[in-house]
């Protein structure tokens, strides 16, 4: 585990930089101990250089090991410094090998001319001064480590370093879109100090995120850039980096340029709503280069994401830990004042549940539009449906609700804001993601696939209006009160909750993530677009059980809400009100209550022309008959 | 164009082993001219060669280009032969390079002593016997050509080539599974050659193929393999290959195998139910290596298959135009006696038409399902069902419907069969993609994606056995008589097929297929699975346009029928009855219905939420818009 106040410090560069002085000073200024690499050299290797010969890869290979045995004994202590030429990146690479942090590498620089003025007037020392020529050839220059130049004395370079401690950030974002700033916000009001970088597009992006800077009280101590290599070095290790970037290409992009500036367990977190088969492929990509992905659906929109989303993480456990504090820092809170986020499970499992998450949101949102259609059929105007709805029972009420409400009662000049809004719904893909994951695995999500095709009818507009001058109907009110109008839509909420909750187990179980459901919904009950009173009561249901439709509470609502149900989505039908998804909640539920469906018909027609065979209910084996029908 | 009687004809081989003589006979057997290559060299070729010089491949560039354009210019004729070496692989693609057809490849083969003591009785040829060493060295042996020995006499030689060419095949087909075997004995019955091969799997797969041909008369003249490579050379060039193996990998380790076989111009014809995107990926795949790959959709089931399918291909034009003649010989005949075959468009055109075929078909068995539980319910015996269906009026009859009266009429000892079919239903995958395709493309196919999840949910009996135990709902019966419910019926397939058509429509836009949806129907009137007196009607219909439910006698239908589909429907939910295809489809037509749809109220949502922004019904512009909700 990480001891979190150990720090390993490797000073490196040429013979006579000064990588002595400077790192008994910083051991002195952390109170830890100082390490002389050379005074680890085995025998034979001493002698090959004091004979003006440079060592091989091969002579150094048990060197760098008994150097990174050391560092990887003081990091459970409390740390230490080593000084240590480390000139090549392979070298570096042995001596930070599996080590349970990321050590500080510190680079002292200077100039060919200087060290060899150095060298020659030092006295004792066995290397050498005309080895310095092979050293210079020798040197990578690191592309992560904090640099000095050693024409400043080594008190104010041991002041530097510690002052650029001081001042890395613990956090880094990266995209200042809208949910990006407010969780930059978010974060910097909580304390933590954060680096920001927004990229620089010559006329379109120039200064975001300077300017943001300024914009904001809190963002005072936070950091900015718009040059990824200086955002990466002022961060913290092993880095912690949100991107906040659109989800597709854009994502895979930013990784691309971003990886190489990276160093061994840094921990890319991406906040996008992606598909959680992209977060599983960049995942293995990224743990081949030894960093860490975790793909985090954040749910809220701009307020959320401003004053707590809910968080949902997937992907490394290890890795995740170490960013809980900060994930759980922003995230809203539950009733028992426990972050709104909580680990989901390996892989893309964290986007997957946010992808259900806007799947679930989809069919709340379309609900209430039915409603909405309904009252507005019954000749109430908008005002009178916002009080209608906000008289409804507690068991209905709901962030989505509220916002409705408040939709409603928006006014624009003498008429209802709501009135000049065209009908053609917009999507973003999670929608349309869900309803395709749900024909791959094979779980009935008739809510969700029902609304996003309801969003692609509106979409079709002009069909609408050509369709509508050939077939005119008329739409007339349902004689239905509205006490069970309103038992409808609660019992098509639990219906939706029922579907989403099953889709998530079935997925569970497929992708072998052990999701708990019950935390899921937890983490759902505040921040979250489908925060609602009926989440609040999930979460205990699904602790006792991951089939919600089982639950003894959900089964006696059933009972008593079902007959306002059939009747409202009957007397639309009858009405000529397009219900799709009030439809296909109460088909699911006549469905699943029916043991015997007439599938067997069709098992008989697929055997019949297509000779795919059927099972027999008098045959428990489950073997496959196939009959000539026609004999 | 192709000119069918004309043969090329290339008799290559070491100097010495009888090209011209062999080369002259042939020639005059098929009673064209004939050309001696050597004939054309260049006078700096010839003199080299006679210093005892190996040309160069540079020298023999223009040679083998005025030998390429000798063959092009005879092959708009009646052909001709022309003797050439041709020892490398480059040479013989120079000699055949954008010829309007396949060559026929003579390769003469003969040891070295023989051809060595013939070069030495020879006078006054220019090729001093010691560069025979050179070219033997030099010789790449053919995988593609008629091969034969020497020692035979050049008469012999000519009549083994045209008895080789005379048992030659014109059509190919690998795999024999049930459809494949069906497409043989059709191919076969209609006076094709064809050749057959199957795999050799040891104990698994044996002599399949030619226990095949054994066991039907019709197969007598065809050929039967095991072993690829001579399947491959008893086909005539350009080969014509139908693939009926497993869609998916298979087909890629098919395609793996047999490429490197074939010659340019081969075409294969992949007739399984491919996903559309796997067929275009392996038409371009292959187009790069001078092949043709034609996504073939065949539907009709085993007994279509035999006795005539209905057919789907697309991909190049003019490749089709070579597999035409046999595609509409053994396709089915729609009721002008029109095969039921035609080139549906470019690319995965041919089987994204299929998969949108098996679509409609999942519809089209759910429809009927929900109808047998309705008549069920009602207390009718599967024989009363038969009875009451096949009473229906004639605008209903298709062929699932005559499948489903023979289905409910069969008995099994006491009772009928369909008592004992087990009700969970299978699928096999295209109602899955069709599925997804539509979610992809933003198509609201509901009546298909329903039947897709009716289907799961049939699948998920353990869950209704428990649900149902809990909640126990008692089915009653719908009062609404047999003619009404026939209508709703009746309507409900109308829907669907708006629906189907709709979504060919704009996957044509969109992918820029041009199909022809009248044709489409046309194909399917007869021989697959979706045949009915319906499609009969639709070819007509959608030649005064794509979009039927704007086309008036569809939706005159629509406003007869409807008041009965909202009755069935209405009852059905209020009976327990789930009707999840029926209900899509009165949903909807009382969306598409509306000009106005109640969505203004989720863009409004998700601008509320996530600033997502929306259009105004009094901004014709298009212009986004956004509000801040709280202010």
């Amino acid at each position: 585990m990480n001891n979190s106040d150990s720090r390993i410090f490797f000073i490196m560069g040429v013979s006579g930089v000064g990588k002595t002085t400077v790192g008994k000073l910083l051991a002195q200024n952390f109170n830890i101990p100082f390490f002389d690499g050379d005074d680890f050299h085995p025998e034979y290797n001493i002698k090959k250089m004091a004979g003006g010969h440079p060592l091989s890869d091969e002579d150094r290979l048990e060197w760098l090991k008994s150097l990174n045995k050391l560092a990887k004994d003081h990091a459970k202590e409390s740390g230490c410094v080593i000084a240590c030429s480390a000139l090549k990146e392979n070298y570096r690479n042995l001596l930070e090998d599996d080590l349970n942090q990321s050590p500080h590498w510190i680079y002292l620089e200077g100039s060919f001319d200087l060290i060899s003025s150095r060298l020659k007037n030092r006295k004792g020392h066995y290397m050498p001064s005309n080895l310095l020529h092979s050293q210079f050839d020798t040197l990578e220059i690191p592309d992560n480590a904090l640099t000095f130049n050693v024409e400043n004395p080594a008190e104010e370079i041991v002041e530097m370093i510690v002052q650029k401690l001081n001042d890395q950030a613990e956090f880094g974002l990266i995209g200042l879109g809208v949910m990006g700033k407010s969780l930059c916000r978010n974060l910097a009001s909580k304390g933590v100090k954060i680096s920001m970088f927004n990229r620089h597009v010559p006329g379109k992006e120039e200064n975001i995120a300077s300017d943001f800077k300024q914009q904001h009280k809190e963002l005072e101590n936070a950091l900015a850039f718009d040059e990824l290599h200086k955002f990466v070095s002022s961060l913290q290790q092993p880095r912690k980096i949100f991107l906040m970037v659109n989800a597709g290409s854009a994502i895979d992009a930013v990784i691309e340029e971003l990886a190489p500036l990276l160093s061994k367990n840094d921990i890319i977190i991406d906040g996008g709503n992606s598909h959680y088969e992209d977060t599983a492929r960049r995942e293995s990509l990224l743990s081949e280069k030894g960093l860490f992905f975790i793909g985090c659906g954040v749910s809220g929109g701009e307020e959320g994401a401003l004053k707590g989303p809910s968080i949902m993480p997937g992907g490394d456990l290890q890795a995740y830990d170490l960013i809980k504090p900060y994930l759980e820092k922003i995230a809203a809170r539950d009733k028992n004042d426990n972050a709104c986020c909580t680990y989901i499970g390996k892989s893309g499992s964290g986007h997957f549940t946010k992808m259900l998450h806007n799947g679930i949101e989809y069919a709340e949102m379309q609900l209430l539009a039915e409603f909405y259609q309904i009252f507005k059929t019954k000749g109430n105007n908008p005002d009178e449906i916002a009080e209608i709805l906000s008289k409804s029972d507690v068991d209905t009420q709901s962030y989505l609700l509220e916002i409705t409400i408040d939709i409603l009662k928006k006014r624009e000049g003498n008429d209802w804001l709501i009135h000049k809004i065209l009908d053609k719904a917009g999507n973003k893909g999670t929608g349309n993601w869900t309803t395709i994951a749900s024909a791959q695995l094979g779980v009935p999500s008739t809510l969700i696939a029902g609304s996003l095709f309801a969003r692609y009818l509106s979409a079709f507009k002009d069909d609408r209006d050509r369709v509508q001058n050939i077939l005119p109907s008329e739409l007339s009110a349902i004689e239905v009160s509205i006490d069970h109008i309103l038992e409808a839509y609660q019992l098509a909420r639990i219906i939706n909750h029922i579907q989403g909750f099953k889709f998530l187990k079935e997925a569970s179980e497929t992708y072998k993530w052990s999701l708990n459901l019950s935390e899921i919904a937890r983490i759902w009950t505040n921040g979250c677009i489908i925060r609602s009173e009926l989440m609040e009561k999930l979460v205990d249901m699904l602790k006792s059980g991951d089939d919600l439709i089982l639950h003894t509470e959900i089964s006696s609502s059933i009972k008593k809400l079902k007959p306002a149900l059939s009747k409202v989505v009957a007397k639309c039908i009858e009405s000529n009100i397009a219900v799709p998804c009030l439809s296909e909640a109460i088909n699911f539920l006549n469905g699943i209550s029916q043991a015997d469906s007439p599938a067997n018909l069709i098992q008989a027609q697929r055997d019949y022309f297509g000779a795919h065979t059927y099972q027999r209910v008098d045959d428990k084996s489950g073997k496959f008959h196939h009959t000539e029908w026609l004999k």
